[in-house]
């Protein structure tokens, strides 16, 4: 067909959708926001309304946001407002000329709805749609429904390997030009149980090589990397990482500075307010980083407890054969060691307090966590094994012996020192001891309300707070004796985790024997 | 355990956690938005952060919302900031104490979890579900993964009962104290197809009740609340309308100022964006709001084509069964009329333009367009029989005559009268008409991007806008000739429309003979 018109009217001119910017401050995490207001000509024409997505452009650079329609207080005739992660995305400076347009179909959500409707993804499927998620293309509403359809449709294992390789090609890969690369890996849901710095200046110290990149917490009171900042410098990108790890055949360093399997964060974040933990999600997003770490060897821990992630026995089974299976189709080899997770691994839940436990095991205090220890020397007993230091059976007393002996806490020291020089952890300036109300045994521990008392004592922004445990399950308490102490920097925050550890005395269960 | 401590704290006073409400003006239709400073002493101590869920509190009125962290710019000291959905639930003022806190856990989601994992959802499951939905503690995260996983692990009859009578009890339900109350329904997907103002003129004057509510827009050109708003004013409350049924036999007024299903608008936001159309949701969706307007007697129009809503025959016929099913164990008798959605019904496509298509076929006028008028009469004739005004078999006769006579007519006036007085449509001040560039047989009409032509001109926010179609399938056309017409208020908007459609030359396709 074509066009009769008495007055032809001209097509949209670019200028025409063009808009000065302007920073909100906002902060949106993952999520681009932007505001227009009611009256603005580009969200007339457009018929643009609020939460649709558009595409915002400047030079050259775009990104889809989510638009949220504003009155004329916020904004000048003219302006578009940005929250934050648009504004650096797309390197935004005040009054920066920004086009919005409607964004091109999200093809890829196609083959989420093939998923929703019961078929299986292949791996260009997954490959478009998480080259998608990556460039920021899919709204909190869409990751929501990519996540709920792979755990309604569990992912089968060529599956898993499909996700798996899309989310490794979406970011950085490390090659260290020399094999093995071990590392490890806790499945996590366990409060304490900070075993990284101790095996990796266990097994670095007996000559592996272990370039261990950990996350900082997302809903836990501490990560490993906020821990081993009260220790180290952690925020290390790749070519200062590659110099320590050349140096001293080890790192513990912060992931995010590293850009590998992007896309896990973002979907993790999602997972989180879902409560979600599909099997095939967990699976890629632990083993898209340790293929995007370069790692060869990988030792998984995996506690098991009520209060853990992992809750069962076969649950764990279930997941260390998916792990071995995909692990097996990026040439990585894992073994899994089932821990035991119905209570804290050492004392300290907080990153100072853990990091006191971490020297206190380094050092060979005689009060130094004896389960933390142990649990150590056994992750790391493998590795020795899988890399090849130690014959299999006896990796267990190579890495006890290279702890003894002190070596392996002149390796952690020279780690610390090659990330930027060695600290020591800050102490909290206000405590608080919950002591027992009755006499009895231990017999349950609740991890989670313990993490949350924690959190409410400042964990982990405030380095020093967190929980310190005296007790642990089987052990006989006497009434008035220290059950935990709260550690806290400011008194606000004190009572915040006190009110709730008093309206929660059960954490800690003492049957009366 | 109980506490021990020198300088013991105080639990946090209920002021502590106040704030003072500062309306932002931002637009986020069903979703609560809050602002608060980095720095703001309750973000501190309750260790809030972005994109986590808040409850906040006025009045002992509360609502969850999702919370932003913002630089000192947007808000003074000791303020929180909130988009206009929690403005207006709480009832706020500027300067109103409100309280912030977390949120109870949501309960009801873990019935969604357990959807996920494949387990099906009882009665109660679902009652909690919607009664969390209806309040506004699902955000669109949540709603996003309900709505995927009740289409990937598909309802079955039991659970699609459960789940209409959940969205029933969350909101108003009409009791008209006599029967058969008859009511009809598109499932929709078509342009134009405006035939509820024709069925309830003619059911209306052949003595029936047909109290019909209907919607706006929601990414159509028009819903039938636009088209009827050019002809009579629509917005009433339940007591006018009932005055108006109560006198005339019939009314078309909006559904939403009457508040049935209310869950239902939430809902279909987010299918809407995700574009999944699950078969549960659609039936709790369509059934849900008849079951509240006390409708006893429902005629289902189904149009199925390639580009409309309902693709195949084999997919309307099972969706019918569920309608049917479903109905049956409210007490409500359906019939589904399968119709033809290869291409738009009637001419115009867009408020004014529909209104015009219903005028004529009511008036008599020869240029009438003739399909809208035998559909209307078909889905009429069925109501007909289904009322008990004709008996099987001659309702479409009965409907004919009510028409042709001019009683619908008289019937329609008599109803925009009592609704609070008839108006005459707008036309548009500019139009441009799009010519065959072919001499052929006119062999397909695609629905969906013509529809986006009318959007474009300014459908449904200018009532003149929109897309006058001069074709049908089968018709031949000679090159120059119009193959349709785009109305517009705006040259800007007419720029957009003609700029969209001269890229897609192929909506309406000529087969050269």
């Amino acid at each position: 067909m074509t066009a009769r018109h008495e007055r032809r009217p001209r097509a949209p001119a670019d200028g025409h959708n063009r808009l000065s910017a302007r920073r909100m401050g906002i902060e949106t995490l993952h999520e681009a926001h932007v505001f227009m207001r009611a009256d603005c000509p580009v969200c007339r024409s457009e018929g643009f309304s609020s939460q649709n997505s558009v595409l915002v452009t400047h030079r050259g650079q775009s990104i889809v946001a989510t638009l949220y329609v504003v009155g004329p207080d916020l904004l000048g005739e003219g302006e578009i407002g940005l929250s934050e992660y648009p504004w650096e995305r797309l390197k935004l400076k005040p009054g920066s000329a920004v086009r919005v347009s409607h964004p091109p179909p999200l093809e890829s959500f196609s083959y989420v709805r093939s998923k929703v409707y019961g078929h299986r993804l292949s791996d260009h499927a997954f490959s478009a749609i998480v080259t998608d998620i990556a460039a920021g293309r899919y709204l909190n509403i869409d990751l929501s429904a990519f996540i709920t359809t792979c755990a309604a449709n569990s992912l089968d294992l060529e599956e898993m390997i499909g996700l798996t390789r899309a989310m490794v090609d979406a970011g950085e890969r490390i090659d260290w030009g020399r094999t093995p690369i071990v590392d490890k890996h806790c499945v996590g849901g366990l409060p304490g149980n900070r075993t990284t710095p101790l095996v990796v200046a266990i097994v670095a110290a007996a000559g592996l090589t272990i370039p261990k990149t950990s996350s900082r917490a997302i809903t836990s009171p501490a990560g490993t990397a906020d821990m081993m900042e009260t220790l180290a410098p952690v925020e290390l990108a790749l070519p200062a990482m590659r110099r320590v790890v050349e140096q001293e055949g080890g790192c513990i360093v912060w992931g995010g500075a590293v850009k590998l399997s992007p896309t896990d964060d973002v979907l993790i974040r999602v997972e989180r307010v879902l409560d979600l933990d599909a099997e095939g999600q967990l699976v890629a997003s632990i083993l898209s980083k340790k293929v995007a770490a370069g790692s060869t060897h990988l030792v998984l821990d995996l506690p098991v407890g009520a209060t853990a992630k992992v809750r069962s026995h076969e649950a764990a089974e279930e997941l260390s054969h998916s792990l071995t299976e995909v692990a097996r189709a990026f040439g990585l080899h894992v073994r899994t060691v089932l821990s035991d997770g119905t209570q804290p691994v050492g004392r300290g839940i907080g990153p100072a307090l853990e990091a006191r436990d971490v020297l206190a095991v380094l050092k060979g205090d005689a009060h130094a966590p004896a389960d933390l220890r142990e649990h150590a020397l056994v992750l790391a007993g493998n590795l020795l094994e899988m890399g090849g230091a130690a014959r299999d059976g006896d990796g267990w007393r190579l890495a006890e012996h290279t702890l003894a002996s002190g070596r392996a806490w002149d390796k952690f020291r020279a780690i610390c020192e090659a990330q930027g020089g060695m600290r020591t952890p800050p102490e909290a300036r206000h405590r608080h001891v919950m002591t027992a109300d009755r006499t009895g045994i231990v017999d349950r521990i609740d991890n989670r309300r313990l993490a949350k008392v924690a959190k409410l004592a400042g964990a982990p922004d405030d380095k020093s707070a967190g929980v310190e445990i005296h007790v642990r399950i089987g052990h006989r308490i006497t009434e008035g004796e220290p059950a935990y102490t709260i550690h806290s920097e400011a008194p606000g925050e004190l009572a915040y985790a006190l009110n709730y550890a008093l309206g929660n005395l059960d954490i800690v269960g003492i049957a009366i024997s």
